[in-house]
């Protein structure tokens, strides 16, 4: 087996980030000028900006408008290598990973030597112990998560506009989505918009006006980490918009053509999961108790517990900033990021590192096409005003001019055309696998139309 | 089993048209005003814009932008109905036909009934009695196959950047293309201008500019069917683009590791093919004899040999225009089709029917990122300005405003910048698929960066 250590040949420290997410990015970024060598080793070859995720999956944005291939991210950055593959290891006594992927060209399964890590692999979806759901109720975690529920929505309008059935018919123009957190409540808001704005005359068969949304929350409020009375303006923005909000309900089963709650079976082709995250399984291999929720309960300087080597960052980590627990968001992730950045230089210059904190630059979560709510801490907007003020950050946080330019281009258009840019489905071994469990459906991938 | 006819409740007659490509559009478009009920029948959503597969396929276009939903296109024409499904039947002598697909909603297969059939399903990849070609060498006929290929090349330059052997990277970083016609030909130039002008700061560990692009072809020429003098200046052009062209050359072999030209076996990890067309199997279902193609031989007025109501077009259609074969290019099956659609309603209305003239407005194949070669008939160009001709007719047939804005940015952003804008690697099922031939390689979807 090869044992190399990224890029380093000489006696500079090697600090390798596992993770292309917002934190890793941040992270390696971060230490473009210290003087270390960076390995930045990710499954994907792209950084995902996962926050407009729900509009790739409702047809709004091509996966091209929202990721970045990390090798472009990092082109004019000389100390970094970035390597395509599966961290299955993690030896942090040795300070070694073992990285696999790639094995066509023959190549061994290599091993990098590391003199600091910074773990920062986020988490997937969680089914609370109920995993069988996964392949009746895709998550939103990924660009082929979001491409396999278009997918699924775009087909189920297909089906039901040739059903003769109307109890057929019900059941696939129904659609539930379970979780109503910032991602639940995107997703119904887009969802509602998809359908009830889609020309009539598209369809010779179908009425989707009739289309029912289902934002199905265990909670008592949606959005449960927003002030009440924001929470209370987006169920008010979201009933406006048509889709129906059961908060207080509890999924008891989730099966191919419907989903229960509590006692009442609901009819429905298409479920959504957007309820749980799970921690990335890669934090077990460090041999040191994690939370109930697998993430590591990192110090205040951001190193997991006892190592003086290893930093957790992103959605892996738990930890208190002032008293109250950082939030799992991209803003947290690339704070932790950067930071962790800057204790490993100061460890390399001998000097000691420093408490994390987290400067809470506020939230705001979309209902539709023009609503949403925001809690910027020292103003909080709803409706109209609010979607404004979502629009520019988020225009602000893509990376490049020329994603900014059509993604803009995408939003304008499609607010005044009502029209979708990203409908086409087409026919790939992803179908394949879903017709073991889904009968017959073909996968959209890409993107498009006018 | 249901029987329906589409739409037509009353006498109107029922055209079923099958295929979605550039002849079964235009049919059904011109048959807008006719008195007749349309069902246009495709196996996928969208129309595809084909002769931009290429830039599909080497990162330049997203497969957004040549794709157009077909229910997007006809939104505006009242007399027609599209289904998304497979036909696996045609029964002429009942003019009937049995559509399958979209089983998941526990429908029925269904029969459609016609007045009259206008067959329009084209062609997809010959290897020439060697099926066996087809896994190790994809071909580029659909957005699958354009986001395969994609997918292998850059992962081909992700597995050279890390392998150390100097031949086995050698092997990754040779690209052979089989067959030099106006596919295999742009193919060939845009591969030479990804390799060799992907910013060398992206790869520590690989020297893109000495990637080898070779095309190879068993006819003396490249681009056969251009005038001499143009075959030779394309021939000139891609020499200097840096792409090392074999004619003559016939492949004897191709397995997952090379290709073998007579004799000589060239290690090579990526074959692409670009050499043949083979009529869909669909027309079998005529009971009539086809030509060694496996082209219907159409008469003057498109019409199946003794059939008064097949009308076949496009590529599957054989036939001869003021005493020369009407070539398999698009242009020729819009015009087949708008023909196709005129005499049905000539036929529909107690007339006779009329011959088809192609009308041939030239054609252009590019070479690179601003090369190209152009044979108008009354004009001839080679190089940048037949280049300009070429951006100015493509964006002129690409459908829709927002398509032709979004196509132009890339391009002008991608000519100044020289970057490419769709290099998005996702791992889908069509990984999973792949490594049962291909080793661990994630698959490209989408699209995308700066």
């Amino acid at each position: 087996m090869a044992i190399t250590t990224g890029l380093a040949p000489e006696s500079r420290p090697c600090v390798v980030v596992i993770g292309g997410g917002f934190g890793g990015v941040a992270a390696a970024r971060a230490l473009a000028r210290a003087p270390v060598e960076v390995t930045l080793v990710d499954r994907r070859n792209h950084q995902l900006f996962q926050p407009l995720l729900y509009q790739v999956a409702t047809g709004s944005l091509d996966s091209c408008d929202i990721a970045e291939p990390l090798r472009s991210l990092f082109r004019r950055q000389h100390n970094i290598d970035v390597i395509l593959g599966d961290v299955d290891e993690i030896d942090p006594q040795a300070r070694r990973i073992h990285v696999r992927g790639g094995n066509g060209a023959g190549e061994e399964p290599r091993t990098l030597v590391y003199d600091y890590l910074i773990l920062a692999t986020g988490g997937g979806q969680s089914y609370f112990g109920h995993d069988e759901y996964e392949q009746y109720a895709p998550g939103l975690k990924s660009l082929e998560d979001a491409l396999e529920i278009r997918r699924r929505v775009l087909l189920a309008f297909e089906l039901a506009d040739r059903e003769t059935n109307p109890e057929a018919k019900r059941e696939l123009t129904t659609f539930v989505i379970v979780g109503a957190g910032p991602t639940g409540v995107e997703l119904a808001g887009a969802l509602a918009d998809l359908a009830h704005r889609t020309p009539q005359s598209e369809f010779h068969h179908l009425d989707l006006q009739r289309a029912r949304i289902l934002l199905v929350e265990g909670g008592p409020h949606v959005l449960p980490a927003y002030p009440p009375h924001l929470s209370a303006s987006a169920e008010r923005q979201l009933r406006a918009l048509g889709v129906e909000v059961r908060t207080g309900a509890i999924v008891s089963h989730v099966d191919e053509r419907s989903v229960t709650i509590g006692e009442e079976r609901i009819p429905a082709r298409t479920v959504l999961w957007a309820a749980g995250v799970a921690a990335s399984p890669l934090a077990r291999q460090l041999g040191i108790p994690l939370d109930r929720h697998g993430r590591v309960e990192v110090s205040a300087d951001l190193r997991a517990p006892g190592s003086s080597s290893v930093f957790v960052i992103g959605d892996l980590a738990s930890l208190e900033s002032r008293g109250v627990p950082v939030p799992g968001v991209a803003p947290a992730a690339m704070q932790e990021g950067r930071h962790a950045a800057k204790n490993i230089e100061r460890l390399v210059a001998g000097r000691g590192t420093l408490p994390f904190r987290y400067w809470n630059k506020g939230t705001i979560s979309t209902i539709g096409r023009r609503r949403a709510v925001a809690d910027m801490g020292w103003v909080q907007l709803s409706g109209f005003m609010a979607w404004i003020a979502y629009l520019g950050v988020h225009l602000f946080y893509l990376v490049g001019i020329r994603r900014r330019l059509v993604v803009c281009i995408d939003w304008i258009w499609s607010y005044f055309s009502r029209t979708r840019s990203a409908r086409v489905l087409t026919d790939t071994a992803e179908g394949e696998r879903a017709r073991a469990h889904h009968h017959q459906l073909p996968a959209v991938t890409g993107t498009s139309s006018r």
